[in-house]
């Protein structure tokens, strides 16, 4: 008998014939003789409306009382999944992210889960319960209702993983694993049997939307066996684990593109100690997040800084350091959000000097032209144009894939 | 500096608009000063919504997990009136029934009430916040939510008013308060200033829907001073207390009126002790509850039995007494829906003999037949043809209130 958690996002559930799809697929897992725990999300765009019902009356209602609206989404969820798997004859039973003692920080809207007590949860197992939590929920210490942040379902399906000591998650998804590289760009690429964390990690940062990134950390520090499955067909997903047997021959597991990337160069800035470090604090305190940075030694004493953000960013970054320019003393500011980043990720890079060099040639016999580059152990980004991304993707994805 | 409990029902926060005013009302009366205490139902047609979407879902799901399902329409309330109220520029906190520490028997979807732990509240209104709570519910000794039934929310907040000791708890509702008579039969019926707890419950059994029943008792029993107003016009309402005030000169409150009313005759029955307690007690296990009874010496050594219940108790009283047709040895059954209870209520009517003479004397003037008469304390209800209703209602009425 294995212990296993499932987590269905809110598609799953969207209407009664998901929900009955759902239930199917849980109480065949209970009918195999496993204890089964199941995270679900709000229903479809319940959450969205509830926060355009809130909206109605006040543009900027505090948070706590956001996430007690909010939290009924899931709620909701629950009990309508109970009574499903109650008609198909099975003993099962709900409880809210307050029942289930997800214990969290105050941060409402964006809360952190700090610990479970698992012991409501074991007593409803023992019972041979199959046992339905509210995703995305948790109580602070003042019992005060919080909600976990987008895509934190994933997050509480991993972290009752960990602490009841589950022999695996399954996170249900649209898709029915991780892919070499998106299919609807490449169609060559093909679904990954396993994957480490690490990597999962970096496609997750890279926009491959596939698993919460908080979700992936968190099984990794308490080694919590991942498979990323899809809800609408019953095959074997991708397994993400501490170590990964690759079926592949190659050293590197996917290749990833992101739009929402945009790159901002300051030119002339005095060069003199400490002005890179001025630059990135003063992003940091408006907590704009920079990516890749490439610093080139201007004319006479000045030099060059160009760095990346997110699209959704650029606003706030270009106020900031406008205000700042006397300051900075940089002479001109550009933006370009015409960009993509394209990554190839792997864990057996770090052994294998040549695979950079490999990802370059791909580019260039195609034509694209690479404005910056960044690596870290496991990883490879170069920023191109926005126009090139989708060419640029089928190249490397085939040089590495296809033999 | 009084405390003061409000409770405000599902047609008050049904839309925007709604919200608002009420949350205008709330803030007034924090503004006087006042400590305030918030008790709400769901938004408007909520419950019902939640309900058919757990019927398209399983036609007989289990009462626990409907209560998980149920609750959310009242936590959807108490968020959203709190961003109203946050809105107009004051402190408010909104807490689920568990937060408010409501604690219940386990009896889902008809809950009672046990013991409401008051420290949050009393915590939250020491920090000077208005405290909204989450009506209809609580949480039994497993940690699990329960629903209190319909109506249930004045009960939560008499309840609340009592272990907190509020100087006041208002009822808003959509009428100004409790009448002589219903206003839309008779033209000349008033509103009352005060009522007495007995009165008040004499006329809520006898289908003056102004308050919850349960909420009267609690009242009584722990001498909550309540008043029910409108929450569309700011002008008092009718007090409820112990011993009223009666401006008027007359010794009764009001006159009502009740169609939900079927008489059963039994004919002939056995003249032997014991077949009353036969005939009662099986209708008590079906739980048919009888009101008036009449019972008749017939010929020989046979009698009749004639009791009224409630229409919809007709099917099932009918089905369990032809079953018994033999052991209770009756001759026919006959049943006619056509009748309606009509009674007068005074708490002065005890020292007042006449009262139910004067009754008839107005009845036989407007030449409407008597078939039944019932009488306690405070109450005088006879039964008569539903086509004379009115005006019984509107003769009785003026007999007593108009000089």
């Amino acid at each position: 008998m294995a212990l296993i958690v499932q987590k269905f996002g809110g598609s799953s559930v969207a209407n009664v014939e998901r929900i009955f799809n759902v239930a199917k697929i849980i109480t065949d897992t209970y009918k195999e003789g496993n204890q089964v725990v199941v995270v679900l999300s709000a229903q479809g765009d319940t959450t969205d409306e509830l926060k355009e019902k809130a909206k109605e009356i006040n543009e900027n209602p505090s948070r706590r009382e956001l996430d007690v609206l909010l939290s009924t989404g899931e709620q909701i969820s629950i009990a309508l999944m109970a009574m499903a798997i109650e008609k198909l004859g099975f003993p099962v039973v709900s409880l809210t992210g307050w029942q289930a003692h997800i214990q969290s920080d105050s941060n409402y809207l964006n809360a952190r889960i700090k610990n479970i007590m698992p012991d409501r949860i074991q007593n409803e197992l023992a019972r041979r319960n199959i046992v339905l939590v509210a995703g995305f929920q948790g109580i602070n210490r003042f019992n005060d209702i919080t909600t976990l942040g987008r895509g934190a379902s994933d997050t509480t399906a991993v972290a009752l993983a960990a602490k009841l000591g589950a022999d695996l998650c399954q996170i249900y998804t649209d898709v029915d694993g991780v892919y070499t590289a998106d299919p609807r760009i490449v169609k060559t690429a093909h679904k990954l049997d396993e994957i480490t964390f690490d990597e999962m990690l970096e496609l997750a940062s890279l926009g491959a939307q596939v698993l919460h990134n908080r979700s992936v950390e968190m099984a990794k520090r308490f080694n919590v066996n991942l498979e990323v499955r899809s809800s609408l067909e019953n095959k074997p997903g991708t397994i993400v684990k501490e170590v990964a047997k690759h079926m592949e021959s190659t050293t590197i597991s996917g290749v990833a593109k992101d739009d929402n990337v945009a790159v901002i160069a300051l030119t002339h800035l005095k060069d003199v100690p400490g002005v890179a470090y001025k630059i990135f604090s003063l992003l940091a305190t408006k907590k704009v997040n920079v990516d890749i940075i490439l610093q080139s030694i201007g004319r006479e004493d000045t030099k060059d800084i160009t760095f990346t953000v997110t699209e959704d960013n650029v606003e706030i970054a270009k106020e900031v350091l406008t205000e700042s320019q006397e300051s900075l003393g940089f002479e001109s500011m550009s933006i370009d959000t015409g960009v993509s980043k394209v990554s190839i990720v792997g864990s057996g890079m770090v052994n294998n000097p040549g695979i950079a060099s490999q990802m370059f040639e791909a580019l260039s016999s195609v034509g694209v032209n690479i404005h910056m580059i960044s690596t870290s152990e496991i990883k490879v980004s170069v920023l191109i144009n926005q126009s090139d991304s989708d060419r640029a993707v089928k190249a490397v994805h085939d040089k590495f894939f296809i033999k």
